[in-house]
């Protein structure tokens, strides 16, 4: 397939600040130009961890998931990661038996150079999909990457994993855990796309704490609810999404391992982890292709939290809510439309919609004090907030998506010379 | 809300023979301009059955249903039609008690006019949502349209329903159904959009075939899933579709009411219906916002026709196989991808994939043979079909999409002045 020429401007939703992300005791990384697909820019990433890592990860629902996906989710549960690789470039999916041996050659070299089992040693990839990758580039790479990996560049990182991504997203977060001192720091990759491939949300965490695999996947997969999966660019959902965290256990604090969910510190961390998730995955959804505003949806009164997320989720992707919101359009009806379309429990006479502090329609009717003026003003800010109220429960939810604009047309659909 | 200013052409994918609908015995109608939303044209249509005419209908799924759509969804039961008035530029949903009162007035007002019960009448609104609608000149109107209706044309019924339709609908069948010579003859509006509404289906179609309301609606209720509920431009769901239709029992012939269905005629009328309802529905999707390119989605080898459906659903929702057919490539990657985010049983490596003719994909991996410059000819056609084989069981679907282009994005969402 060809490669489409488009002109390339940073996201105008990138975040004004960058975190600095900390060196964190117990991971070194290296990048390398592998040139699978990009000319002058590092596309590889080796992460190694010199001592066994807890690990937990969550990955695509899809049905014709990637190879590199099937390792990693058969490897968790042996519940020791010491080394990750993650190329950008070629997805290896749907790449057939090749493909499989592409990816076993890769977690076999990794193993080899790392002393360790294949099921220690996890894999990513991200790019065209369907095009056979040559893994040769990667295999006489990885050595060298794994005697100069260091205690981090994170952003160099961040970097060598993005596929048509504007900017870097990076996260991190330093706090006291009942008394130690650890770090978390996250690295994301996601809504890029070259033809032919897809949206492939990628997001490695590490923190230097010392927590017990089982309980790390609690955290994360508690975690993802309220951040990854609670995020739409255009309900597109990869073939290799992959979300993985590690714990290396090397803070400074002498805190015996986490092992327990009923131990204090379980809370402590899981509300630390949720909030750079959340980071992350709002990083994501501002780099959405061809985004100009960021939306969140709040919904409310729902008969449950479910029967909201589903609400939510449906005002999220409809493509007239999010077409309307690119021509900074208050259009309420069609927030009522899709409250409809969900499927789930709703009386149109109870509904109350805000955007943001704007209330437009209350008990099945436009609000009769609404001021058109004043909310055409707020419609032109860059983060628009759609309220709703079901009027019927307590169950509520949070989600994000953005505008649907021309350029995530022609981002995706321009005839390509 | 104030009204944008868009440049319309007709739709590139308008059918180039447009049906002569002959008059049917037993319905009468006129159009009128009632100024609604509209000027310098009809806007309103009444159609009139002078004697009780059988009716059935299928209404939208949507939570939030607009008072015209639970009005004739509680009168379906009676099984009698005697008139239906249907507006264009008010879709009168989403206003409340108001709105309620709105319908009552016009139902009862047409009930008086033609000496009919209440729940003889049938109602249909479509356009701008959440605005109250002013029924006076609806009311002033509808007497003298009563006594100027005659056994109709046609097409002026369709152009009334408009609202931002580049193009009427309409379809008609004449056939011997098992010794009579009987016609159905439909209209229809649809993918239609002006903010802040939404777009709306309506279909009306009449017979003059003589057969019982529950024998029609189950008709009818089966012939959807192949037409109507087969299509998709934009997966947002309306608040106001309304599919409905009469039989008049007027036709030259002399055979009695069918009633029953184990009567020869049903199968034989079952399959007429269908493909007039079909034929409806594919210029719906024709004339889908800034559509350029009419999709048709095959999966065969599904482990039923309900997963089938999905997965075909999903294909042709997608945005990223929409704007890949935007851009005239044959994306089977993207594909794959909405398989697998179907949430039905697949496996990657039995999938195979056609664009038109031509086999992209086979046993999980790109087809060896395929070439790329005849594929790449064959996407420039405005008829693009898109198969998929799942490969394990007998359960297949076919349904209608169309791509999704940036006048799609600049019809709903440009900025309005």
């Amino acid at each position: 397939m060809k490669e489409r020429v488009i002109a390339v401007r940073i996201s105008p939703l990138y975040p004004k600040m960058r975190q600095e992300l900390p060196p964190l005791s117990g991971v070194r990384m290296a990048t390398a130009e592998a040139g699978i697909k990009y000319k002058n820019r590092a596309d590889l990433l080796f992460i190694v961890f010199d001592e066994p890592a807890s690990v937990a990860g969550v990955f695509t629902r899809s049905k014709c998931s990637s190879t590199s996906v099937d390792h990693c989710r058969e490897s968790l549960s042996h519940g020791i990661a010491k080394g990750v690789v993650v190329n950008a470039g070629n997805a290896n999916a749907f790449t057939g038996r090749k493909g499989e041996r592409t990816t076993k050659a890769i977690v076999h070299a990794a193993a080899d150079i790392l002393g360790a089992k294949e099921n220690e040693i996890f894999i990513a990839s991200t790019g065209v999909i369907g095009e056979p990758m040559d893994e040769s580039r990667i295999l006489s790479l990885l050595p060298d990457m794994a005697v100069r990996a260091k205690e981090g560049d994170w952003l160099e990182a961040a970097r060598a994993i993005m596929t048509t991504d504007t900017f870097p997203k990076v996260a991190t977060r330093r706090f006291n855990c009942c008394g130690e001192v650890v770090i978390i720091n996250g690295i994301a990759k996601g809504a890029g796309m070259i033809a032919p491939d897809m949206a492939t949300m990628l997001s490695f965490v590490v923190s230097d704490a010392a927590i017990a695999s089982d309980i790390l996947q609690s955290m994360l997969s508690e975690a993802v609810h309220g951040s990854f999966n609670a995020i739409t660019v255009d309900s597109d959902t990869s073939t290799s999404d992959t979300l993985m965290m590690f714990a290396t256990g090397k803070a400074k604090g002498s805190l015996p391992r986490l092992t327990n969910k009923s131990d204090p510190r379980y809370s402590v961390f899981s509300e630390q982890l949720g909030s750079l998730l959340r980071d992350l995955a709002l990083q994501v959804v501002c780099d959405g292709e061809g985004a100009r505003h960021l939306i969140e949806v709040n919904v409310t009164g729902a008969t449950t939290d479910d029967a909201a997320k589903t609400i939510a989720m449906s005002i999220a992707n409809s493509p007239l809510v999010k077409t309307a919101i690119a021509g900074e359009d208050a259009n309420w009806g069609r927030v009522v439309m899709a409250v409809g379309k969900a499927g789930v429990e709703a009386d149109r006479d109870l509904l109350t919609i805000w955007f943001g502090e704007y209330r437009l329609a209350i008990n099945g009717e436009r609000d009769p004090d609404y001021n058109e003026e004043e909310v055409g003003a707020y419609m032109k800010e860059k983060n628009i907030m759609i309220r709703v109220d079901i009027g019927l429960g307590g169950g509520k939810a949070r989600v994000w998506s953005c505008d649907l604009t021309k350029e995530y047309v022609a981002i995706n659909g321009d005839y390509r010379s």
